[in-house]
């Protein structure tokens, strides 16, 4: 006989857990500035995933965009395109070179500006933003080095203006009905999580310098968009370069920062074959005479990455962009009374899960779909139809739609400036653990203690 | 566009690969003694495992079991039972204590012996039976502790005699499709490898004392079969207890101590939660009073473990037997061609994969039915017959098949002492990891630089 989960028993489960149900703590007021009912917005970068924000704020009443830097004229071009589409009045422009955007941080008019830049921008736009007295959003990605960590966060401290980390994949549908499921108990204490980003980039890291996606094999001075920055990164270096798609939606459900923190990590490497494969094996402007099947690659085609925490949870993430397979972030979430995993790209019936008390045959999977249609996060159901056609499934609309609310309400951000600088540090702690043939690396906590006594706040119904 | 995946290419992948199609050698002939048609077994250890190949044995017509051992009366009259089952002469009984089954090695007429006792006796008894002049097929596990491996590897050394690996999932009949699939080079390159012994145990570990499974909460002295000598590994160590279902048929798909060689590992632990959990909520016998409820189990309820090799693949292995969940190994094989994923237990139509030459969408995974039948290996072919109602879906019968044709045939064991003793040693090498933070181990080469002559054999036709 299998021992039936009682109500006790989930009672206990939650108390082990440390969760008490409606945990989600209301947003203190932390900017210095007062509430608004208008943000105006600066643009930091207008490539293809700055003008993706950019749209979501053209849709909005209570957004203006006032102005918008970049170097590319041609990126900044399709950007005024886009607004005029909306009929809305054209942002002032900085084209001047890679630093005019700090005359933008200049203006008296910009509330918050976003960056959307490559990622080696990213820190010091975000720190020359706070000196400017300007919230920033930050888009995903690692940091180039660890003492950018540090030094993010120090601004933040001296300035005391606050940033976003804008990871969206915290907002998928999926994951945040997987999180309202881990914030009301139903998987118990969790034990162990998974995510990652595996996702076939090489149509992305190369193309023929004219269009984004599989159309040749260029890449750096000779690509475009991404293909023009991204892929340098894999030349160079040996790391999770991607952490947060992965790791910021199973560090909001173990309250990372809030109660919780991430202590060490250790990576490893497969060698790296798949964009060399790739050039070589592309038809027409490919091939073995194609002058980049003389580059050697130094990312590997698969990065594993095991994080320890101060709860005793394990995270395991995975980076894998080089080889031929579908999409998938690999998440999984297991506790002591249930797991999920995740095998395709968010389709509310695309996972596996097993709950010890719920679900009706013993060590038999369900299928995910009744779940997410019946704990569906608030968010979500508050926000549907605004999401609707906006990038990545409707993500987009709502990670943008955070920032926007809580500036205006004057509140601090679900997802902060302790949580961009852990979620960046993975980088270049993995690159020197793989360096070094995959030994443990300590994670700094930025917090500086702040962790024990900071509460969730990720997961509210309004933002 | 996306590039076609050509001959060409296929070509390429193979070179890169290092696989020369029908790369199996043929084993060697290594037994000092001669060929024979009946083998002569001797069982030690006669428990529930130990039954089970006891049953494949009597169903055989080249196999004579002549002797058993076991301290147990109650297993060594059950297993005597299932002889006259099957109207076989009674063999001889060695029941006299922990050591008897020295007396039975010292027989003459005995050919060779299982070895399917509880974990802390295999090395010892595999060491005492090479001594013996016995060959010995030795169940799986991880050492006790390191010495134990090189050990085991010094006793063949000195005695020449041969010891198999009795890995039943090497020949898990899609394990073997995929095998086939991997040697024929349609995954390209291998990168990367899960695999893992995922499996909710709590209602092995602990059970009434008289019956095997989900009977009770009581385990050690008071437990009946595995719940008797298993959980105390729980209670006394944190590692990555068992790691050969998950470790072995991917090592045998980049042909580890074969042209490869495992070099580094560094594993994590999740707290331990799931057996007291278990024990405090088990209704009637369980509770907050029983005794077993004040027990600190140390082994923690998932263990991650990272796998370096040689060649420049990587290995994940997961150890996750605490907690409600569906039965899964785990395994991932992905290759520089394609990926394979496995969600359930081994049936045909539960992974998914997906092959950049072969799939008809681009980044759509196939479900792996079609590929499991058309690649399904020539031993299944072979012998599926002879399987049916074998444990375990028939792998037992294939393990203890390949034991029996290479003694008669006086050939190579498939899995050999070098396999058991890099498999076996994943178990304290994690050990030691978890109990310093994560920190990295090397992998001794046990092989002491054989590994790089040495031919892949596994996966013939014939065992």
């Amino acid at each position: 006989m299998k021992p039936a989960y009682s109500r006790r028993q989930f009672v206990k489960d939650i108390a082990a857990s440390g969760i008490t149900l409606s945990a989600i703590h209301a947003p203190l007021q932390i900017f210095a500035s007062p509430k608004k009912d208008i943000v105006r917005i600066g643009m930091i970068a207008t490539g293809l995933r700055g003008q993706s924000h950019l749209e979501e704020f053209l849709k909005r009443n209570d957004v203006e965009v006032v102005a918008m830097a970049d170097p590319d004229k041609g990126m900044m071009a399709d950007a005024q395109k886009l607004v005029a589409q909306y009929k809305k009045k054209a942002p002032a422009e900085y084209t001047n070179g890679n630093y005019d955007y700090r005359n933008l941080l200049k203006r008296d008019d910009v509330d918050a500006v976003i960056i959307a830049s490559p990622w080696e921008w990213h820190v010091e736009q975000a720190i020359d933003a706070m000196h400017a007295g300007k919230i920033a959003g930050v888009e995903v990605c690692g940091a180039i080095k660890l003492q950018d960590c540090f030094d993010v966060v120090k601004a933040h401290q001296q300035t005391k203006i606050s940033i976003m980390m804008m990871e969206n994949v915290c907002y998928r549908r999926d994951v945040m009905a997987v999180l309202n499921m881990v914030q009301q108990g139903m998987f118990g204490e969790i034990l162990h999580l998974q995510g990652g980003y595996q996702h076939d980039l090489r149509g992305v890291l190369f193309n023929d310098g004219k269009t984004p996606y599989d159309s040749g094999v260029e890449f750096g001075a000779k690509g475009y968009s991404e293909a023009k920055w991204r892929t340098n990164h894999y030349v160079t270096r040996n790391a999770e370069l991607y952490p947060t798609h992965g790791l910021g939606p199973v560090a909001t459900m173990i309250n990372i920062n809030r109660g919780n923190r991430l202590t060490a990590l250790s990576s490893v490497s497969t060698k790296a074959k798949g964009l060399h494969r790739y050039i070589v094996n592309y038809p027409g402007s490919g091939g073995e005479n194609n002058s980049n099947a003389k580059v050697k690659f130094k990312e590997g085609d698969v990065v594993t990455t095991q994080i320890q925490t101060a709860n005793g949870e394990t995270i395991v993430l995975t980076h894998d962009t080089s080889s031929p397979r579908p999409y998938n972030l690999g998440f999984r979430v297991q506790g002591t009374n249930g797991l999920w995993i995740d095998n395709r790209a968010g389709e509310p019936e695309a996972g596996l899960i097993y709950f010890e008390d719920k679900s009706p045959e013993k060590h038999t999977w369900e299928n995910t779909k009744k779940y997410m249609d019946e704990y569906d996060h608030p968010l979500w159901k508050r926000y549907s139809k605004d999401a609707e056609g906006a990038g990545h499934g409707g993500m987009d609309f709502f990670v943008d739609n955070a920032f926007i609310e809580c500036i205006k309400r004057n509140v601090e951000f679900p997802l902060d400036v302790y949580d961009l600088a852990t979620w960046y540090s993975i980088t270049p702690l993995s690159e020197k653990s793989i360096e070094e043939g995959g030994t443990l690396q300590h994670i700094p906590d930025f917090t500086d203690g702040k962790w024990e006594a900071r509460k969730p706040v990720f997961g509210s119904e309004i933002y």
